[in-house]
Formats: structure tokens, C-alpha cells, sequence
């Protein structure tokens, strides 16, 4: 079964917004074994959503949209799909009933029976919204589907989880398995892993199912998409491939086989080790500290952090001498150092690590342009340690990279330390 | 002139990332009064480009393609954009120069003329790239042009600064000035808005350009597109729009005309006015910090934070009584206030912003359950104040949207005190 997806948002090519349902149900389908095919961003006016839906139908069996369902005049979905189906929109018990129990769970009255959400084009099927005011839409087609969510990403998801799954789950027989056997490397760049590391290595992978490469901050992730008519064939492939990781040179360069995010790794890490950490953080401004606590449980091992923009509050709340500051830089191996064992005491924590740097776009120098950063860390009872870097981008970008960074040097720590 | 993305790359359509170049393209297009018309997500195989391609082709008239440039197998624009110009690859000593250069800029050896780089589809133009290795690519065919860029964010940007803007510079004529009226509202539902506050809004300013509503975390943008043939036309309609919402009853919804973030509102005010400020941040884990320190000039007001995650640091750094935690709770109005007095004075800070909640998923209570938080202000010398509120979402979505909370408050607070 192949789907596709129809982004109906003038916001998102107007850069308002970006869009997550696209990876939101990417995941969905990657748990069913399923893939999503393509997707279209289109604005919210007839003829473009029209245009969206026809080119898609070409290839795909199921066709899911997201946006254009609220009540403000340039919501269009359900008129383009009535005239898509050449079916007239007229009032609709069951919808009615279904909007006035959307209502009803969020608290709210609903406006009554003149209002939008209890009309709908002829055939086609109300969904109960278990987030959110607006019906979802569902429509049989020429033997094809259409299940019409919601813009807005909690309740697209919700639609997903409450009337995708079960439809498919019901209808679609599964013929194949399916994964995405991940390797994430680091200190490599994607030229050198292909090439003089292991130049046979694509190759050998590509026996087993599509590789892909991606390159990240610090590193590249490769994938190896293996498919199996059963999942002892698909538990096969995947030892097959982890036996030739195994066996090749990139195996040093490996830090974690599958999908988890470096703050996952750390946390799951410091949990079973029962280790506690926390930062530092100047120019990364709180960035390490909101990536660790995404991850649910990391209240176990992270204790906090200071922020320390200002050097007033790197003297009073980390202890660095402002005699340390004027000598060496604020940005300097010996400050950052200072900025870890200053945190480490305060906060009496096991591990920790600083950031100071330039993420400009102004400050910096002729010895230290913007994109240099000093990472200090604090091993208690261990190692003291502090590395410089310097890293391109803008200052948003800059500041993710020096957080990767950070998180990079906390994980390698833990590994050697802990 | 309409313009066109393929967004090429398997990794977004299957959640690995996001897509952030549409954004980037929009928001680059809008400084030049022109728009993006669609965008397409394809995967990386020869016959979904192919086909992305053709399908662009229908409506576009200049087509911009992100991903697929790289020196891995996977990499297949090249290829697909030979097949579609019906040309072969050659060696292309204009090419070899280009990539040579590339290399050069980021002080790497080019691997030599064997590497693909130097090879071409005849008639394609290779590009310049000022950030990465992979040249892009520029091509005319059937009197529509295409621009190949990397996927990767900083290399797709800087294809469109150093290439697209001086090619619409020179060959598009500019046929109407175009600008996106924008009005931040806070703490009205978009229903509301064009219902009970003003039900003849949206048709008032229909009349000057196309409306739209775009609801966020704690309120709705409403934003007017108008057009005009000059710039005299663009600011008599925009003086128009503005005659209308300063006349209209949600006025006193607007924080903000025009497109900036939150946290540019706030550093500038702050900025403005000569005020300090920091965060205690529990459960919002640095996510408020981060968002104010992605803002240039933020380091002029913004003097740091504590994450004050476990209750420790909360006793520590901030002064909360272990007895008042106990007492009345770690997610209470009473230490919500002792922590944002104890940071304004560990900071000496004017206005001290603190926020403990429920994120989840576990944790909370019958009383206060996961989405509960309690956000506590102090204004030196002024004012100690704290709110309790209920949101939803997931774990991530509860950090945004309590960031969201704390920020409005912030504001809020400096309107009126600052």
C-alpha cells in the first residue's frame, strides 16, 4: 500500500511555520511497516489542493491531509474534497453528533447545528477528534482512501492513533517487514567512511538492503533498510549487518546502533550508572540542559545548571575568578575549565561540563573569530579536561553545534569515566 | 513568476529530520516580493525525482531542488536531471574548476578529476558553493530554469544568496510589491477573534488582501497579505489594515505588529529600557533561556539562569526552603514566587521569571496533573506575583508551550512595570 500526504498550508510555504506532521507520520507508519511515498505542501486555495490531491492519486493508494479543517474562511479541505468527489455538502446528523462530542470533551459549547462542522460532502465519513474542535474526514474513492486531519500537529497525530491505526490494522494485510538498521558515528566525516576507511563497505551493506547516509553535526549516520516477508528473515538481515559493522574499520567510529538521540544515550546511560551531571552553559544559553531534560527520567541523573551568560554570574555562581577572565578571555581553555569545576561544586554533581564561546554574529577576534568555543569538563575525583573548537554557521546553528559538542564530550566521558 | 521546491531526500519521509529549507526558501522569497508556490517531498530514487520534477514543471516556472548533490550512491540529481534534459554526464573542465575551488575553500584536497564533481550533464552549469563541497547546479530547458542545491540547511542558503538572488536580480522583472501584514494577538481562541470580539473583521480586511489565521501556543497571528503595483499603493493599503485593527475591539489583544518572535519582542524592550532579566527554570529544563539567547544583543539583558531541576538545587542556588518544597509542594504558587525571588537576588536581576511543572509523561497528582504549572514573577522593588495554569501536549509540547507561558508573562510584566 503506498501513501502519501498532502500538507495544505499557505503558512508553511510563507515559512511561518515548519512542518511536523511529515515526520510525525513518517514514525507513525515506520511502527506498521509501512513508508510514506511522498508529500505535497500546497496553499490553501482550491485549485492548489485540488492539483495536490490529483497528482498524489497517481501513485498513492491512501491519501492522508493535514490542515485546511478549522472554522476561519480559508479553511478548504472539505470543500475541495466535495467537489474532488463531485458530491454536494449537505448537513449531516452523524457529523453533528460528532463535532458536538468534540466540543463537549474540551468543555465548550458547541455553536449548533448551522455551524460548519455539521455539514459535510455526501459519502463521505465525520471523525471524532479526541484533541481538538474539527472533525476529521474520511472518504472512499474509486477504490482509493482519504483521511483528512487536522492541521495542527497534536491533532493530526490524535486522527493518526485514532482512526489511521485502526483502519489499517483492519485493512491492510502486511506483506512485508521492514527496518532501518541504524549506525551513528562520530570524528568521521561521510567522504572517509565510504572511502579510505572502508570503500567496500557501501557495497557489502547494499547486499542487504538500501544504505543511506546522513550526515549530522558531528558525525554521519548510516542506515541499512533490510525487508523480510517474516520477522525471523528480517531478525536475520539484521545480524548480518550488524556482523559486518562488526567486522569493518568504522567499528571505532561507531557511538550507538539504532535510532536514540544523543541526549537519549546519555541519560539512559547515566541512569544505569547512577551518575549525576549538569552545565555550564554561556553561549549555548540553556540549550544542553533543554535537549537532556526532552527525555523523559533524566530528572534521575541531571541535577541543573547555571546559565551563565553575564560574567558577573560565571564570578558569583561558578566561582571563576574575574582576575582569570581579564588574563585568559572569557572564552578560553582555563575559563571553561573553572566554569566545570565551579558548576561540580556547587551543584555537587559527578560530571560536568561547560560551554563558552562566540556564537556571534558580532564579539569574536582575530584569534578567536565567532564559531570558536572552549568546552570545559569536570570528571569528580577524576579529570579536569577543556577542549577548543571552532564551528561555522549562524548564530541559532553555532549554538546547536556547540551543544552537540558538549553533549559529545559529557557521552565520551561517561564511557571512559564512569 | 512562480516558483517550485523538490525537497529530495528518503530521511525526511522517513522522520529522520525536517525539513527546514522550504522555511528558509519562503523567507528568502518574501524579502524579494515573490512567493514559493508549492513544494514536494520525494524520495531519493530516479523515478520519484523524475516524476517530482515533471509534476513542478506543470505550474512552476523555476524549479528549485534541495538534496540528492552529495558523493554517495544515493546521491542521484545529477543523473535524474541528465535523463529529464534527455543529455549525457561528461567530464566538465568548468565543473572540475568549480569543485577544485569548493575544496580548496575549506582548506581539503579535491579528490581529482576521477571525482564525480567534475563530471556534468552537458549544458548544466555547475555552482559556486560557499559553504560545503557539492557544487550546485543550474539549468534551462523548455524556457524554465532549474537550480540544483544541496540538502544540507547552511549549503541550500547560501545557493540561494550566492546564485538564485543575483539570477532574479537580473532576469525577473518585478511586477508587484507584496507584504504580509502580521498582528500578534494573545489570549483570545481564533473562534472568538472573527466571532464575538468582531464578527465583521475578516471582511473588512478581505477587502484589503487575503486573511489568514494562524493559531499558536497562547494566541492567534492574524496576518493581511496585500499587493500593490509601487510601494506608495503597498503603504497606503498597509496604513489601511493598520486603521482597522486599531479601530477594532481586539486591539487590546495585540502584543505585537509584525512577524517577530516572543523572545525578539522582549530583548528589544529590554534592551530599550535598560532592564535585566533571568529565568529559574524546573521544568521548562533551559528551554526559556535558550529561545532568549538565540536572539542577537540578548547578552545586553539576559544575565543568566539557574535550571533549578532537582529540588536540591532549588534549596542551593535559589534559597527555597526545604520546608516550603514540603509544605505546599515543589509544583505551588508559594515556590514558584521563592524561586523567582531567589533568583533576582542571587542575580541581582530586575525581573526574575520562574517556572516548575508537570511535563510527564509520569509525575503529578490527582490535584495537579502532568501539564500543570505554576509560573512565578518578581520585579525588583515592584511586585511578586505567580499564575497557575493547565495545558496539554506531550512532553515536548508541554516544555514549548510552559516556555510560552513564562515568556508572555515576562513581557507582560515589563509592559507594565518596566
Amino acid at each position: 500500500m503506498k501513501l502519501g500526504l498532502l500538507v495544505i498550508a499557505t503558512e508553511i510555504l510563507e515559512g511561518k511555520i515548519v512542518d511536523l506532521n511529515t515526520r510525525s507520520l513518517a514514525h507513525f507508519l515506520k511502527k506498521l511497516h509501512l513508508e510514506l511515498n511522498e508529500a505535497h505542501t500546497v496553499r490553501d486555495n482550491e485549485e492548489d489542493i485540488k492539483r495536490g490531491l490529483s497528482s498524489l492519486l497517481k501513485t498513492c493508494d491512501f491519501i492522508i491531509t493535514s490542515g485546511g479543517l478549522g472554522p476561519t474562511l480559508d479553511d478548504l479541505t472539505k470543500n475541495v474534497l466535495a467537489s474532488f468527489l463531485n458530491t454536494p455538502i449537505t448537513y449531516s446528523h452523524e457529523a453533528h453528533k460528532v463535532a458536538e462530542s468534540n466540543y463537549e470533551r474540551l468543555e465548550r459549547p458547541y455553536p449548533g447545528k448551522e455551524h460548519a462542522y455539521s455539514f459535510l460532502p455526501e459519502g463521505v465519513k465525520a471523525l471524532s477528534n479526541s484533541t481538538g474542535f474539527a472533525p476529521g474526514l474520511f472518504a472512499e474513492y474509486q477504490g482509493k482512501f482519504f483521511l483528512c486531519a487536522p492541521g495542527v500537529p497534536r491533532e493530526f497525530n490524535s486522527m493518526l492513533t485514532d482512526h489511521l491505526l485502526p483502519w489499517i490494522e483492519k485493512n491492510h494485510k502486511q506483506v512485508y517487514f521492514m527496518e532501518n538498521v541504524v549506525f551513528r558515528t562520530r570524528r568521521v566525516p561521510e567522504e572517509k567512511i565510504f572511502g579510505e576507511v572502508d570503500s567496500e563497505l557501501w557495497k557489502k551493506l547494499s547486499n542487504l538492503g538500501d544504505v543511506s547516509s546522513l550526515p549530522g553535526i558531528m558525525g554521519v549516520d548510516i542506515g541499512i533498510k533490510i525487508k523480510a516477508t517474516d520477522e525471523k528473515g528480517l531478525s536475520q538481515k539484521r545480524q548480518a549487518v550488524i556482523a559486518i559493522m562488526e567486522n569493518s574499520p568504522v567499528k571505532k567510529h561507531i557511538w550507538h546502533q539504532g535510532e536514540a538521540r544523543l541526549e537519549e544515550v546519555i541519560v539512559k546511560l547515566a541512569n544505569e550508572k547512577g551518575i549525576t551531571f549538569g552545565f555550564a552553559e554561556s553561549c549555548t544559553g540553556g540549550l544542553c540542559s533543554h535537549r537532556i531534560t526532552n527525555i523523559s527520567g533524566s530528572s534521575k541523573s541531571f541535577m541543573g545548571s547555571v546559565i551563565s551568560y553575564a560574567e558577573a554570574v560565571k564570578t558569583s555562581e561558578l566561582a571563576v575568578s574575574a582576575e582569570l577572565i581579564v588574563s585568559k578571555g572569557v572564552v578560553s581553555l582555563e575559563v571553561a575549565e573553572a566554569m566545570a569545576i565551579g558548576l561540580a561544586q556547587t551543584l555537587e554533581i559527578d560530571f560536568a561540563v561547560s560551554i563558552t564561546g562566540f556564537a556571534g554574529p558580532s564579539g569574536g577576534s582575530p584569534e578567536l573569530p565567532v564559531g570558536s568555543v572552549c568546552i570545559g569538563l569536570h570528571v569528580r575525583n577524576k579529570v579536569t579536561r577543556s577542549f577548543k573548537l571552532r564551528l561555522f554557521g549562524d548564530r541559532e546553528q553555532l549554538k546547536e553545534r556547540f551543544a552537540q559538542a558538549a553533549l559529545m564530550v559529557l557521552h565520551e566521558s561517561m564511557e571512559e569515566f564512569a
